[in-house]
C-alpha cells in the first residue's frame, strides 16, 4: 500500500493518493494549519504540492511498519525532490508517521504526521538534513 | 498512561517521562536531528527542556486513542507552556502522535513524532497557531 502511495505521489494521481485515505481522516501535515480534518480538507494541500511540482521524486527510507490485526503505524524518512514549475530544484527529507485501520478487510490511513525539525531559538525550520 | 506522562511533564520527572518508552524507540522530535534512535537518545532533549523551563504546563487536547489488542496509536494537540529560566514565558502548541505496542503486558511509546508546522516559502516555523 505504501508503495501505491509512492506511484501515485510520483505519477501526480491526486485520485490514488486520496484513495489510500479514510475518510476521517486527522493530517497534521508539514505545512499549516495544525490539522486537516477530513479527508476532503486534505486534498488541497497535495494539489499544491502537484501545482508547484513541475516533475516530483519521492523516495521512502528506513520504512518500520507494526501491524495487529486490525490496527497498524508505520513510520519513515521520506525524500521529495523535483523541479518546480518556477525553475528551482527542491530536495527535502521528511519525517512520516502513518496510521492505519482496517476497515471492511481494507487498510486505509486514519491519521497521519509529517514534519520537518525547527530551531526553536531562530524559529527557522531546519530543512537541509539528510539521514 | 498519557495522563501519566503529561503528570511526568508537568513535574519535571525525567525518569517517569522515560519510563513510557520503549528501548527501541524512535522519535520525531520538534528540534532537530531528523530522528533519536533508541530511548537512550530522546533523554537529552527532555533533559534540555526541563533545564530551559522554570515552571513547566503540559496540556492535551483533541485526543485521540485507537488501540488493538497490542498496537495502538494516539494523536493530539499539546501546548506546552511556561516561564523559562532566562525569565521569557512561552506558550506553544504541538501536534504530537504516538504510537504504542503492548510489551509484556504494559503498553510502551515504540514511536513519537512532535512537531509544528512550517511556512515552505519563507522558512520560518508557524509557532503561534492554537486550536
Amino acid at each position: 500500500m505504501i508503495d501505491g502511495l509512492v506511484t501515485a505521489i510520483r505519477t501526480k494521481n491526486i485520485d490514488a493518493v486520496m484513495s489510500s485515505y479514510a475518510p476521517d481522516l486527522v493530517a497534521f501535515d508539514i505545512v499549516p494549519p495544525l490539522q486537516f480534518v477530513g479527508a476532503g480538507a486534505f486534498k488541497k494541500p497535495w494539489q499544491d504540492v502537484f501545482a508547484r511540482f513541475e516533475t516530483v521524486d519521492y523516495e521512502v527510507r528506513d520504512l518500520s511498519i507494526t501491524a495487529g490485526d486490525d490496527v497498524a503505524f508505520s513510520h519513515s524518512l521520506n525524500r521529495i525532490r523535483g523541479t518546480m514549475t518556477n525553475g528551482q530544484n527542491t530536495d527535502l527529507w521528511l519525517r512520516s508517521t502513518a496510521c492505519f485501520r482496517k476497515i471492511d478487510g481494507r487498510w486505509l490511513i486514519v491519521h497521519l504526521q509529517a514534519s520537518v525539525p525547527v530551531d526553536l531559538a531562530s524559529g527557522k525550520a531546519v530543512v537541509d538534513l539528510k539521514p
